[in-house]
């Protein structure tokens, strides 16, 4: 019964044959080999961008700490939710790799912002010259921080407002799958026909050991974010190890398809959850991550199962039996009916 | 006959095999696994240093620019060799990750500095008050850019002029196996007992995928590394991965025997090298990495016959067939007898 | 009636007189000349710390960031209020020269923090390891960005809250003397003896033409910020005119005394202000600075007659003539009682 | 006998004028001023450059940190020669602006890099793609740190090479004015006429109190520079202070004036020296700085008759009377005949 995220479940299997494949002999190091090659122009295809520039990196805050930085100038601000992982999650990343610029949180309710809330935010940082910050990329992620999603017409509507603004728009996709799938849509419409300049395309809460994509759809910044990953660290000598964990990502669609898997696994969690009257929602589920709250006597008798997840800012420490106490759930896309059913029984007592 | 780089061959299949073990459903995220937590102290025995902050990372330039910047104030310069890899080709990573420290380069004739050297480049920087930068960590590469090893005890002469001067010593060990085996001393003869503070403790270029360990012989300076690789986007939520690999390469001395066979295989190369007249060493190889230079018609044939190496600060344009051209050879753990022979012969005609 | 900033209006006569003095023949650069020497012992007995370490530097910005970045790590974060100068009005100056370390904002209705509010704001910074920064400096500025004061007293219960967690205090004095003599209390009762550990004492906006002085109470960093001061490019060759300024200000106690004309002023236009029925105060005036709102129509019969001050969010653009709008007014040293009638008199219609 | 640096002189009395004349009542912040719209408008004409971008800050590392900034990425290095002011003489600063970029050294015998030597160097950055920084601008300084002295065609020449490669062109001209009165040029001869991009245009050192312009050629660059300059804290809110001492400089071309006093000094001095058979010249004196090396015995008269000045490169500590030991002389605007003629009759003894 492990909820508590979805970078603690295994790889899938077709990872493993996929390393083992690799590792024939000789190949050309830092993604000069033939394998990168046709994973990049396989990225290509699944975002339908033929001109876009690919780069493997190996983490998700590498993957948004140089995205933005290619972006950012050290004297911009950059614009994100309130809850942003890259505000709270990324101890400073975003800041040491753009130079010292600034993020200037938009609030949201549900991790989610609002084109007016963006539009106000931008509008207040633009009002002292060189006093403050000069305003810099719009960052989204989506799936957001709180398990909530936007549509791609959402990402649209605030990549209009960024675009008023003269303003780049990243795509924090650590979860892209995960949107994706809950919403029926492709990549391109979730990503550059939205407005979106650049994207982290995530695989490793998606069943890779550590690989994530940037792709920036306008290639005059290619050279630039090659510098970068390199003076970052995060330039593979024996690229092919991520390369291979990408390319059987993207082989017959296995992505999606353990996108579908933690996503249904999810469906099932929250429906029964949502049966239970003791139990209340704190947001609205999108996708793969739940939060809710129920009574502290229920999280005692999972915790006593063995059950594995966070409580979400509260504490079971003197907290009365019938307390509601919040908790953040996360499946994976190996997560078993079998687990979610005995952990929902467990919390009905 | 691939001989360009030890970041090109395969890695060991006992490395697949453990990648494997450790994908057995859910394992704590970050390194708070059990396998990491009895990696670390495995590492510590291997340094006879029960008390050492070990961290892995998965790229050689990740680990340097780390360790530096821990022990480096942006105010300050370090002191290298001038063919150090941190000067040559990590793209001012050690600039990035310090801060805007600079590099301070010792000049050497055969990529080792000696104490001498060292002293006289140190004092130099002293001159200036606060015009120019305080004198900051010295590091050491060991093997060399060059091929060419330090003895343990040529360490600690450069270990003690930094002491003399008040300043840390960082060992990069990019291929500190294969200069251990070289010299048959213990690793904490070669880091610690000789006056070392931190080891970037390389695996990637002896049969890992990308893991190098950095090792922190003072601890205090522990969670500070922690912090700084967690900004650096080098923090693994999927650890086990990396720990699974460090775990296998340490597993029976794996690492020992692997640095033995490419060093083993360089002592092939280059006595049969050494036995041809028209060959002249640039320098004396120390483990498993070789410069030579022979008649650029040579270099043809072995092109011709699909060798793959690095010509060294020449060119075959329009090169006379006599013309001495120099190369760079590197043997790595799974070079073969019949390869290395296959080149010798195609090089003598 | 030049209500717009304390930086628009004259230096003394006594800092040209100064300059004129120092500008006699030689002196040695760089802060190694005897005045500089005076000056410094000067300070510390204005502050009562014979040991502390002093600093003089030209701008403000300039002395709040080194202040910062000598006490803040970059993968730290600073505590300061959601209105603080170092946050609003220094163009990501703090996480330029702290290397990226990012600024946590503490909501406040007037300016001023609250001990409750920095505590939960700390706390909420502590709970996420090294996903999240790590907790940095505390820093305070009084007078504040609001016009309102802390008493040493409070000051001290802020620093208490900072010494419960171990973090160093920064005193952003840009009014330091405007404070003070509000209160009527000693240097050394608003800083060291209240908690603070480093203070940017300022001049630039009490009468100098660009000098702030950075105190260090504990001289243990002092060599570190010669370092930082040097490589930010705020070394003065000519160090004796930064000098000879600040020797004017300390000199009789011009300083206090300019600091006293200026807040006078100030409450000589609050008590007129508080009279008129159609102002109302936004914050209480605690010093030099005051915003108040009036309406639309006064504003408009202020401009015209050539008052400059600047609207404090709101536009006269459209607005009804009795529709109440903000301004920011401040009193600088030189102010008349003649200006501040003839405002008033204009407000009031 | 002062002969230590030309930032230990006086400033000249019309300064003093100037800032009592600009300390009339209030005038708008940040440059906001007219004084500094004229100031700006006479530094294009002087330069001969209607369009270009000009801005004043404190310090020459202000300066040229803040323009190489402005023109240099942090993945990419500098090239300067092996003596440049802003690798030895300011802390890190360029790589502290530049967010990490590196200075790589052209080799110089006497301060001066020929095109060859650039061309050179240039061309060993460019070589190892990704791992190496990518070249970025060419730093040029004249008048040198050795004393000598490039003309407006040498200084084309460098200039052309740095084009060859696509790299802007710095000019950090400190002593610019004495180079340019020792050539006879005009402004724009030395500058953007021989393909300069952006010029520090000091005023420090030839009799100002603290004043250098950054001229930008190129205007689109210059809002960037405008943040620049507010993060890096050298944006003066009473910038009138900076400006009326430009202001003075350029009226009625006392610069060009204090310039040619200072060179006449110097030539008076290195003619009466070429008269003294003991004295070499380490190198060929430019403008108003001279290397030479005379008996200890002198030199130790010179001291103990109260001159001031640094030796160069040796210690009179245990020296023989006879032997030779070099000596940095300076002579500024302000030094008198009287002066220039007693220390040369000591030092003839």
């Amino acid at each position: 019964m492990f909820f508590a995220s979805d970078n603690s479940g295994p790889v899938h299997l077709s990872v493993l044959t996929a390393l083992s494949t690799a590792n024939d002999g000789y190949a050309m190091g830092y993604g000069g080999d033939e394998l990168t090659a046709e994973t990049v122009a396989r990225i290509r295809e699944v975002f339908e961008a033929p001109e876009a520039a690919v780069y493997l990196v190996a983490t998700g805050t590498a993957a948004n700490s140089l995205a933005l930085a290619t972006y950012a100038q050290p004297f911009q601000t950059v614009f994100c939710s309130d809850v942003a992982h890259i505000h709270e999650d990324e101890c400073n990343a975003p800041e040491f790799y753009t130079g010292g610029a600034k993020l200037t949180l938009v609030p949201t309710t549900d991790g989610r912002m609002t084109p007016e809330a963006l539009r106000a935010t931008i509008a207040g940082e633009g009002t002292r010259g060189v006093h403050g910050p000069k305003p810099g990329p719009v960052s989204i992620t989506n799936v957001t921080e709180r398990g909530t999603r936007y549509t791609s017409a959402e990402i649209a509507a605030l990549a209009a407002v960024a675009r008023e603004n003269g303003l780049p728009v990243h795509l924090d996709g650590a979860r892209f799958a995960n949107a994706l799938v809950a919403e029926g849509c492709t990549p391109a419409e979730m990503t550059w026909k939205a407005g979106v300049d650049v994207v982290s395309f995530g695989g490793t809460k998606n069943g890779l050991m550590g690989v994530e994509a940037v792709v920036l759809f306008d290639p005059a910044r290619a050279l630039e974010f090659e510098y970068r990953r390199k003076r970052g660290g995060h330039l593979f000598s024996k690229h092919r190890y991520l390369t291979a964990q990408m390319a059987a990502y993207l082989e017959r669609d296995l992505w999606l398809d353990l996108a579908r898997r933690a996503n249904a696994a999810n469906a099932r969690l929250t429906r029964a959850l949502g049966q239970i009257p003791e139990v209340s929602f704190l947001w609205e589920p999108g996708a793969n991550m739940t939060f809710a709250a129920w009574p502290a006597a229920a999280h005692r008798r999972l915790f006593a199962a063995g059950a594995k997840y966070h409580l979400w800012e509260g504490s079971l420490d003197g907290a009365a039996d019938d307390a509601p106490i919040g908790a953040r759930l996360v499946c994976d896309w190996s997560m078993t009916d079998e687990n979610i059913d005995r952990f929902v029984d467990i919390l009905r007592g």
